[in-house]
């Protein structure tokens, strides 16, 4: 039989009423004729519960006692599912990720997936078995111990076994009904998508849409395992929510496809650097080594021999930047005149795979903001991304502009 | 190094704080010299959740999944305990059921254990490790599902370690801080034992003295596993608590040891049975298939051909008792004239080895209550105990009477 994943997140399961209505969804497709993996996280606020007293005990805690204990509020969670089914009469189990098993590598509270060996659930749906109810989240080391997968893992370990079992489509329920073109709360206008490409996907969790793990849709796109994001607080159609599937799989689409914000970016300028070969790496260098996740970066030369230096990273990683900087101006590797963190802006992206094909979206992008007396700080682009910086009072005004301006309340 | 077995339950391990007062116990005895091998149970309240939750759920639950989802309370105590332990430089790790691997039988929610490899555990002692903490409660079948042992198999799991690692003791903390003479709540003379035998405890234990489970005295009587039983709410000295151990290891003790009782007996009463013989295979076969546990048993000629017989059951066996004779007397298998329950009563019992060799102690027994107006109901005899049924109404009055009779209040 076909087989389906479906993902309940924290907040699908909070309390039993609301498994008893995930597991009348999950009963809807087994009875349309799927074989059913379904990944569940712990009650929402269990996890959370579990962290604060591993923190309380042990600040530098041991990476194996903590995923030992935080992972035990999945299994709760699919166990009670299971018995959920059964008591609607349909077979099922629960599996945690030892049993599966789900083997991982060591790295404890942020381990990967290496493999998921199929042959114990595929024995139990020969047997009759038609719902394996697995606890997300977590799997187990080469040393036998449990490990987790990181915050937000229960996606990533859905999208594997949708990956592992070569799943029809991997459904992830969740409090959103899906991938809206932009922010509703910041645009009336926001449309929900039907369909939206992998790519866009991608840039649009990193830039701050939070439906779903990166690493999901990573692991998604290289598996290609169709995902549909939906909410498990509505009844569903069949066509309900968000896939995130394919380009090849979207027949007509925008040439841009959403507009995505952040407020959570710094603007940093590295002021009159000596400029020499081998400058850009004798800065990014220090600021990698000390976890600085640099986004944008932008080089101007200023006057002969010396050159501004502008990049952009994440508000609360600023005084980490700063730091490493001015220690690698102590070591004499590089010279600066001054250093200036901006906190005071917003990043601004419209995505779409259609800009591949399609000129003039940064030119139309400029004008609009141009148009709306919005000035542009700092420019980058890749293939389906143009990402601007503001100041943050114009943010809301810049996504609203741009929504209009590339037409996003209609569909394509 | 010697091997220490300490149990702490749910009341011992209720909060982060007392997670720590346990800890500290446990370092004392690796200062000592141990490998230690700590046995918890779930944080108090915890394993009553969840249970109650699979209940809502499904009142008919599949056993398997209740044991997936109650045994996680032992989990998170284990991780928490063994954090607490490394934070006080103690190296320690956590043992789920599975990682041991505890091994039991399929009977899911009151699996018997069968064997506890020792080989894992031992390895990690031979690398430095000092304290293996073990969820309690909990193992894992032939199959590969998890089991548990039945409520209160904390205390057994402890026991089972302690016979597999040749345990010099087993230490059970608890929120009592020993065993009594007699319940302290009814008699303010009731004295604490500094030493108990296996098989007085077992007496003891089933009578209703509520400190340990019957079935782990069992196990370490079998094994001769030095039990001691302890508060985890005092500060210890060495000989604190009561050691529950083999009759040789007593020197000196009371021909009665202690003075037990239980309200929740019933006496029934069948009256004018026709005698025949295998009356009495007819009576209890019936009662016994119904899961009524008859304890005492009394039979009385009345007439030629007739007998009155009498017998104790727990008081809320009684409907089921009654159900069942009643449908014996249908069939045709039993004749009585009159069925009469009386659960206005209350089982005394006085208990101690020293009554193998002293005889006397059932003539002092029946004068003492007869001096103070007891009438006693029903009378049963064993090699260490003697019980009575008397109206409920006399109990704490035989109590008191009985444990100053034996002089329970001074030591041997």
């Amino acid at each position: 039989m076909p087989v389906l994943v479906m993902k309940f997140g924290g907040t699908s399961v909070a309390t039993l009423d609301r498994i008893r209505r995930a597991a009348k969804r999950v009963g809807v497709e087994v009875a349309k004729g799927y074989d059913v993996i379904v990944i569940v996280s712990a009650m929402s606020g269990k996890t959370n519960e579990l962290v604060g007293w591993v923190n309380e005990i042990s600040p530098l805690y041991d990476a194996r006692e903590y995923d030992a204990v935080v992972s035990s509020g999945e299994n709760i969670t699919a166990g009670l599912m299971a018995l959920t089914l059964q008591e609607m009469n349909v077979p099922a189990r629960s599996w945690q990720g030892w049993q599966v098993p789900l083997m991982t590598n060591s790295a404890h509270s942020s381990a990967r997936i290496e493999e998921i060996p199929t042959d114990n659930l595929n024995a139990k749906f020969g047997e009759g078995m038609r719902v394996a109810v697995v606890a997300g989240f977590q799997g187990i080391s080469p040393e036998g111990r449990i490990t987790t997968l990181g915050r937000g893992g229960s996606d990533t370990t859905a999208v594997a076994f949708a990956a592992a079992f070569g799943a029809e489509r991997c459904d992830i329920y969740t409090d959103v009904d899906g991938v809206y073109t932009t922010d509703p709360r910041i645009s009336s206008k926001a449309r929900k998508l039907d369909k939206i490409a992998f790519e866009e996907m991608l840039e649009l969790a990193s830039l701050g849409a939070k439906v779903l793990q990166t690493r999901s849709v990573e692991l998604a796109m290289r598996y290609n395992v169709r995902l549909r994001v939906l909410s498990s607080f509505e009844e569903q159609s069949d066509d309900a929510g968000t896939l995130v599937c394919a380009e090849e799989e979207i027949m007509e689409s925008n040439v841009v496809s959403g507009i995505a914000y952040s407020r959570d970016e710094a603007k940093m300028t590295l002021i009159s650097v000596a400029d020499r070969p081998g400058i850009a790496a004798a800065i990014f260098g220090p600021l990698s080594d000390a976890g600085v996740n640099v986004d944008m970066i932008i080089q101007n030369i200023a006057e002969e021999g010396r050159t501004d230096m502008t990049f952009s990273c994440p508000t609360d990683q600023v005084k980490r930047a700063e730091k490493a900087l001015q220690e690698a101006k102590e070591k004499g590797e590089i010279n600066y005149h001054d250093l200036v963190a901006d906190t005071d802006v917003a990043k601004i992206s419209a995505v779409g795979i259609g800009m591949r094909s399609q000129s003039g979206v940064a030119a139309k992008m400029f004008k609009t903001l141009s148009d709306e007396g919005v000035n542009i700080k700092v420019i980058a682009t890749s293939e389906i991304k143009i990402s601007v910086l503001v100041d943050r009072k114009y943010m809301e005004l810049a996504v609203q502009a741009l929504h209009d301006a590339f037409e996003l309340d209609k569909a394509a």
